[in-house]
């Protein structure tokens, strides 16, 4: 296993470039920004050759040693069912982007496409690592202390305490590697801080961490993961998910009483006229742009997910994640992980 | 079944005023307070009676033929096991005040106590409703378009189809009778609004919403709570929970940042001053002060959980939540709903 950093080494990043709502739109400039502030990645944009074409152009962009297109005649929409992307759509843009990863001609490929089609795909191109029964969406989240990072975040319904698991040494590889963060603190997200409380599943996962070697730290409430109570977070995908979309709407709720606030008036509109700055830097701490870039971890292969509606300082963000888990070897890093501690179980 | 209202009614409500994180501090003053504002409420404090007396005479209060004191030598802990508190609490204020309810004395009551004692001693003392396997925990939130009902909250784990169905049931009654709307719209929290996602539990409760009679409008994701797509929003326990304690993470989180932006420099301070009647305003919309006061749904009796760090201000409305259920008879109401609904199906 080779922990160690490549940076001398040119990284190559597919990038789905008809995903998401907006596609090239989005996408093209995304990968243009990234490329003149980043000089050690390579891209290759996956999709119809003549829209990615046209939109270069608008940006003044063109093919050069770091940057090609790579055709793919069909997009998954953002509806469609995984099995009928998978079944259906063998030249989409999303499904060459990741056989670019399968091949080697790519460290890691981005999408903003569909979440369920990605995983399917994904899944079914790169397979799961071996010790890997169910791979995980983990994202970064901002706390009051910095950040923290939770998992799974809608991949699967229904997880077993093994799957939540496995869900803590994957997200405890990932923090240790992007945030260079030795013993990341692990938590599993429950409804109550007492042993008693909580399903089966996440008592009997906190057996299986409370011995596993992890920096376990016991249950965290849903508040905890904001007030930054631990680095890691894990808990089953329906839970996450939910957990997830209610931050969004809590977020969008606030922002839409506050923005009603300082219209009531003239007298309010000045106000917030003369507080804009102080609005700008409190919107850029809370900018969920900023965290764009979901891993789907647990494949053999590096896989990020956009979200939907980025914009392309969002999907930029999302290609970054990409490189930095392709610096650090994260699915690697993961299997020797898994490997360490299954050992270690035998032993015991 | 009576559907009317008792108007003319003198209401009794007992309180257990040692309840809480603050006790009779919070507990008693909020009663005053009450009791100047609706004429048509008695009260009864329960509790530790030399420390209640105490509290009313700091705030000039005093017995009168709308408020009394019931004695009761224990108090239930915050951080007690509800199997201890319901063996070994026998005379706690909590206990005292759940039987005044059993025995008819009072027509509800209201308590900052321990969660999962106060659920477990209401569902032993008053039992549960004919037709209800498991009570659960409702409160409404506030969302972009007013406001929403959303259960459980809590008191269940790992809940079956039927459960859910049970739970949608007595939401949509309580938002009948206390929002006064005649076919409230009632949704499924969910991971995705396809028929395809979720998981079973979800899925199968959705076909037992569709032939319900119900308003039964589909799935909602988290973000829905909060956007207005539902009157009423049914979960597992664990799922509301996790929701709802995100939800209080989130809104501390953005208080934080936005408090330590406008501490950043004096011109920022100054801002904040220009801006306090909107940040003000802005702050009342979102209080969660004026939400407090959860029902435990499918009891034979009103029971009110009022938030445990509750100030006077948030417990008084607790209070004015158990009048407006007493009111509206909610427990007969979901009685009476679900003989229709399970007499409808033996029909079909």
């Amino acid at each position: 296993m080779n922990n160690t950093s490549i940076p001398t080494q040119q990284i190559t990043i597919a990038l789905d470039a008809m995903g998401g709502d907006h596609g090239p739109v989005v996408t093209v400039p995304a990968a243009l920004h990234v490329l003149t502030r980043q000089t050690d990645i390579s891209l290759i944009l996956v999709g119809d050759q003549a829209a990615i074409e046209s939109e270069l152009n608008k940006h003044g962009g063109s093919i050069n040693a770091r940057l090609r297109i790579q055709h793919a005649s069909q997009v998954v929409t953002m509806d469609e069912l995984p099995s009928q992307a998978l079944r259906g759509k063998k030249d989409s843009s999303m499904r060459v982007a990741i056989n670019l990863v399968k091949e080697g001609t790519a460290q890691a490929c981005v999408s903003a496409g569909n979440t369920g089609a990605l995983m399917a795909t994904a899944r079914f191109v790169l397979k799961t690592l071996s010790g890997i029964d169910r791979p995980a969406i983990c994202t970064a989240l901002p706390t009051i202390t910095g950040h923290c990072h939770v998992l799974d975040l809608g991949a699967n319904v229904d997880s077993a305490a093994e799957h939540l698991f496995e869900f803590a040494v994957m997200g405890s590889v990932l923090v240790s590697a992007v945030d260079n963060k030795t013993h990341p603190t692990v938590g599993l997200l429950n409804i109550g801080a007492e042993e008693i409380k909580g399903n089966e599943q996440v008592k009997q996962a906190a057996l299986l961490l409370q011995n596993s070697g992890l920096n376990y730290i016991g249950f965290v409430e849903g508040d905890g993961i904001y007030l930054g109570h631990a680095d890691v977070i894990v808990c089953d995908g329906f839970v996450g998910n939910v957990m997830l979309k209610t931050t969004e709407g809590v977020a969008k709720m606030i922002s839409h009483f506050m923005k009603q606030e300082f219209q009531r008036s003239w007298l309010r509109k000045l106000s917030a006229l003369i507080a804009m700055p102080v609005l700008k830097a409190f919107r850029k701490r809370v900018d969920p742009r900023a965290y764009n870039g979901a891993s789907l971890l647990g494949l053999k292969g590096i896989v990020i997910k956009s979200h939907g509606g980025a914009d392309s300082y969002a999907f930029g963000k999302a290609i970054l994640e990409a490189r930095r888990e392709v610096i650090k070897n994260v699915p690697e890093q993961i299997s020797a992980s898994l490997e360490q501690m299954l050992m270690k179980r035998k032993v015991v």
